[in-house]
């Protein structure tokens, strides 16, 4: 069973509210671009190119509800909803393109609601036709006997459907393939632990769950080979923004002799920013303070709670990409494979 | 305010109930050798040197309530308590080191009731006036504008008073410096968030708090220039156990140049065991699985809970003991200075 994690139906958004699982695999509906952004900020819908997805529907939702306005209008509205979801997440490119994607088209064919839709479900479908192609490419450095790490969630529920480095580990799998996986909890909200344990488990594979804190000495002592994680953006020379935690692993694989892999479709490369340009988004200190309704700590106590950080490019080995596989010289690779 | 987190009393052993904070506040009192094997167990006393001293007045309770016994009887009860006690937590050392020191005493005064406690109380005793020494020492490391960053609990609640490299910090605050402190959340139990928050906190401090992943990129952003652990046991080398995670923030620290300081009392040496003869202790997988109750994952999936890790020698700066700051070549001044 292959999940897929968001649907168009007659007019509406349906998305498996992520919050929910592994308790609850349930569909919500999303009616409004409100509801969009609030999926978005708290979520429900998370993952780089799943944001981006979420995004364009958003969009369609709003072609959608207001095909009867005139062209002006409907292009006024667009470009409303158009800036209130690119404040949802700041730090993954995926939104943003795909945002950008259906607004051009919406200006190109005057607000053509049809071709508005059809935009915003081409990314949606290509997300699947691309995560199937890395898929694909990337199980094919998966051999016997590895022993491989993953961080967060970067599967079906990162994606449409499949996944991004998550994909990888599970076509590795479906095509025969026998290995060991680590999987980190990531905190602090759990998505390695609800979310990447759920997913594999579902597939039939038997991971094993650590603490964040633990990468290092597993790779260590567990004789992990292969590390494979995702990314929410990308820049020309490779530097990579990613989950909190990524940074560390990276370093530690370095330090302990494994590969260190970055899958992620070519919507996530940022060939035009500049590492003084991006934002890593700091998020709510309550995520950190308070577990399942609980407080873990002191109240009032301060929190720094980055959402990603910056993996250096000479940390890594290579980038998968549905165009192959990416190695060194990054820069040079990155601009003849993408653009 | 400095907490004192075990008091021996009327033959009864009163400790804070770490599992309650920081909600609760509460002494309970330790009656038998079983409740006192479960307190350690549990982790309602945790930190290697509090670990020993709960369990030195564990042999001192079982010496008083066997005050009428033969000679040969009472010693038949503390090498049996002492055997209980020794399976409750593998990897530190103090634990063992202070079981040995009270049941040498009970061999050596042919079971006197009266030099068994104050042997076990001596251990008590010494902690406090050692950690003062050593926060003493430690404390004057730390300049005003210092970044510092510490890992899961190494204050009051790890020791009987005072602390480790938690005592260090909060000496140099007492001292009247001023700098800013970074405090890991410390998955899965979560002392950091819990117990050195509630520490720092109490004495006027004002940490933040960031996820155990957040590690490297704190380090690297935030400007951390000095980086306090406690330890579990050190090696003649050098070689240190501590809370899992340690192992990747010495790696972040050597990355980006931060110091990275080990705080130990001298019972933490273990100057006769190599690397091969430690046993780094596997605890329950529902410490992962479950927080407060409920389950945060698919409830059967498989877990790699190492308590602690190894960090080797040449990614530490220095240790600081009770007998000074001992720096490179360590094995040769660790000889010198603890043998």
């Amino acid at each position: 069973m292959v999940l897929q994690s968001i649907f168009w139906k007659d007019g509406k958004i349906l998305i498996i509210d992520q919050t929910k699982l592994p308790d609850k695999l349930e569909y919500i509906s999303l009616d409004t671009v409100n509801d969009v952004a609030e999926a978005i900020i708290n979520m429900r819908v998370r993952g780089a190119p799943l944001i981006g997805v979420t995004g364009a529907l958003g969009l369609a939702l709003v072609a959608y509800k207001n095909r009867n306005k005139s062209s002006d209008e409907l292009i006024k509205l667009l470009n409303e909803a158009k800036e209130i979801l690119e404040k949802t997440r700041p730090t993954a490119v995926n939104l943003f393109w795909a945002l950008k994607q259906v607004y051009e088209t919406a200006i190109k064919t005057r607000g053509n609601v049809e071709k508005i839709i059809s935009s915003a479900l081409d990314i949606l479908k290509n997300d699947i036709t691309i995560n199937k192609k890395i898929a694909d490419i990337g199980s094919e450095l998966i051999e016997d006997g590895d022993v491989i790490l993953t961080h967060c969630n970067t599967g079906s529920l990162a994606t449409v459907s499949i996944g991004t480095a998550l994909g990888v580990i599970l076509e590795a799998y479906r095509k025969g393939k026998r290995f060991k996986v680590f999987i980190t909890e990531t905190r602090p909200k759990l998505q390695g632990a609800r979310l990447t344990a759920f997913e594999l488990v579902t597939a039939g594979l038997k991971p094993y769950l650590i603490v964040d804190s633990a990468v290092a000495y597993t790779v260590k002592t567990m004789g992990v080979n292969k590390i494979f994680v995702g990314a929410d953006r990308i820049l020309r020379d490779g530097t990579t923004y990613n989950k909190i935690g990524t940074l560390q692993i990276a370093l530690a694989a370095k330090k302990f002799g494994s590969k260190f892999y970055v899958v992620a479709p070519s919507s996530t490369f940022d060939l035009h920013s500049s590492r003084e340009d991006i934002k890593v988004e700091e998020r709510d200190p309550n995520e950190i303070r308070v577990i399942g309704n609980k407080y873990i700590t002191v109240k009032d106590i301060n929190v720094y709670n980055p959402a990603f950080d910056e993996t250096p490019p000479d940390m890594i080995d290579a980038f998968i990409t549905e165009y192959g596989i990416i190695e060194k010289p990054f820069e040079e690779n990155i601009i003849n494979k993408l653009s």
